[in-house]
């Protein structure tokens, strides 16, 4: 039965004058932070400050690599050829390693943002694209994976350190895809309820899909969101909860995979 | 007296749908490619493009950072904050070690851009927090500082591998700055000319100013630029001169500081 | 039979230092300039720089928004909301307005580019919200629509003044949508083959399509291009060759619609 | 003796996912708003969003144009030249219209936004360049001047419709420009203290300097800042009381100048 687990959440989603997210709350909550590169949020600024707050508490720095669109926070699919995504992934995760080494920080791990981690979710030739050109932008970096998709099979066919990673507050689909936020249900509101499905499903080593089945899969991670005060309390619930039922909260080992 | 000479040139000058200078031509003369990084030009494409090109002939590949303004192409001074200049450095190395990394490539040199240069030639302090940037971002990395500036003095204050430059076809006024391009005579047009005065400053291990003066300095390289048919036409002049005077034209070598 | 004809060609395609396609050249040949307006391109000194050559030739000045994505140069379909692609509309218009007006020109026509225009083609509702963002932005201003697409349906929807648009080098598919650039036979490279077509469709008030098909049309300007060598011969070949067929080449009436 | 003033503050600028300032309370107070034009903040849904939101409460809506300096939020100098910067200008303030237009809503006024306000209040040639392109691109337009600074001189000169602007919570140096906010005292904290100094300006019609000096001049506007809860507190006290003292907040009539 797993006795540690990793919790990660999205930050450094500034770019200049503007803030997102409550960053300094969640830093003393998760042990891996996925630090926006430049292109969707996370300027230099933003980059350096974040990783510094995150270094300071021994939490782990991973480049968070999304598309090149500010006004659209890397939410929009761009329809771009693979080639030219790998390259932006290789773009985003150096300079993070850059701004990272600037810091004397280190960057740990790489996980994709938005639009291009649910296209990467589906499409195994994209994301293999994507981690190989970060694994080879900052060798013997950990690929964050979505459990169960095609991020985490493309992650299993490269070999690398992986990390792979559920969901604390997103309904799956029976295919272990996420469910639409568009749908009712899709968002999971209540900190409980979402704690509760949490240890299940660490419980079981499975995703447990909205319909009620089961896909095993390895998880060492869970995603947590910060953006909302609502985000925040479930952040603290979950935490709280695993911490009760004597499951350490604690960055993944650097070579997990 | 000097028996081989490093001929830099900035490159990957385009962005998206365009282009820049004749990088194919250039690369057949020059040892040392200063490539753009992102933010007043040069795409993750166009990197990645241009360092396979360079790689494929042996050409050094360094970073070329400069401001965030693709608008300006770097040339307009914006007011900076220097620890945000740094960040912007290590961003913009970082991004291009992970392209070179991603291209199967190696970065072995940084030099300013445009305006940040022209800053960092007159301002020390502002050079040194640039290239720690790039150093720790990049370490090991070569300094390319241009000669008898500010920007040499902080390379020899922090005892960096660095190599000290000169241009090819810029006046120099007696303290060693670059003379102002909009003034008569700043920018030399004929080949021979220029020709001549290299060989003269190679000769007499010296910057030979406008007023005839002579700054004592070690010169690693000089610059050539690509921009133009005439300038094309300077290098390739330059690059013959060279090599009928005995100069080889080979990339500095990798520790020279 | 048709007495004069339009011919139009995008133009203003630059960016801060860059310049793509020969303007200069092209403004000789045309009547209606299509201008891009920062977003793909076009940055405003490019716009105001482009506009007031054309006022100058007596050239038909038109707003060319697209997506906002200069590194794709407008060429990747975003995946937005249709309210805000048309605001995205509105924004560009009201700008390429601004330029005019302060350049002493004004703005005639819209037009839409690349991936944005062929999302408007096979989707109705897009086109209707893009023309009448465009409308509010400049009221009176003139809509480009490609002939017997949703664009056209939109237009006549809409009732504004329209001016319908054929492609001098590319295939028509049997609906009337442009055949795919990666096709064989896709882009038509012969300026004579270019020239009999057009006139054939002038002839016929109908589009002609890669199988033989007609597809009437009312047909009110010819749709150049100028960002390559052939392209200007190819623009020169049309313009001369309607010419003496005894078609005047001039900017669509302001209230064809 | 004065009967009404306007307020004005800045407002929309946010970009993509990001706010700033509580625009929503804001505009139950002033009777103008300043709106980001995309540039420096402020992206095409942000400035449609903000303007149906004024429109809704009959605030004035204003072109908020200033440096293309996102990361900068324009509070860094550029050094363009004045040409560049007048046809940024027009960009922007066409581009306010255009969204104007498209929400049934109508651009009233123009004020240069940070550095570019800043450089326009003392460089006069600056700011008639800015306000001619302004009034260019959208004729008729109230220009909203900083009363005693070069800007103020341009608008007279011009001989156009201008409202003359106080700050609520700034000190002035003895020759009407705004004291560096670096320094001690530069910005006034304490709402009453800053209400009483409105209110002794708009009584003797001057500007009252940190020294104690006097500058007269008309004042048709006061800044409020809202960006800060402390700031929405005292754009709170300073309407309290200029209505305790028979003051409506009104907006300025259409043709001040």
């Amino acid at each position: 039965m797993i006795r540690s687990i990793d919790l990660n959440a999205d930050m450094g989603e500034g770019f200049g004058p503007w803030k997102l997210g409550d960053d300094d709350a969640l830093l003393d909550i998760v042990s891996s932070a996925n630090i926006a590169c430049g292109m969707h949020a996370g300027d230099w600024d933003t980059m350096a400050r974040t990783m510094r707050m995150a270094a300071e508490r021994g939490v782990g720095i991973g480049a968070h690599p999304g598309f090149a669109d500010l006004q659209g926070f890397g939410r929009r699919r761009i329809d771009m050829p693979v080639a030219s995504i790998a390259n932006l992934v290789a773009y985003q995760v150096g300079a993070a390693r850059g701004i990272a080494a600037a810091c004397g920080a280190r960057l740990r791990h790489v996980k994709l943002h938005g639009a291009l981690a649910n296209m990467a979710a589906t499409d195994e030739t994209l994301a293999q694209a994507c981690f190989e050109a970060a694994l080879k932008a900052a060798p013997g970096i950990t690929i964050m994976a979505m459990a169960a998709t095609a991020q985490a099979r493309a992650a299993q066919e490269l070999g690398c350190p992986t990390a792979f990673e559920i969901f604390a507050d997103r309904s799956y689909e029976d295919d272990g895809t996420l469910m639409d936020r568009r749908r009712a249900g899709a968002v999971i509101h209540d900190p409980d309820r979402a704690a509760d499905r949490v240890l299940q499903m660490l419980d079981t080593g499975a995703i447990i899909t909205h319909g009620g089945g089961r896909i095993p899969c390895r998880i060492d991670t869970i995603c947590l969101h910060g953006d909302t005060p609502d985000a925040l309390r479930m952040a603290e619930t979950i935490a709280a909860r695993l911490t009760r039922a004597g499951i350490a909260i604690r960055p993944f080992p650097e070579a997990v995979g």
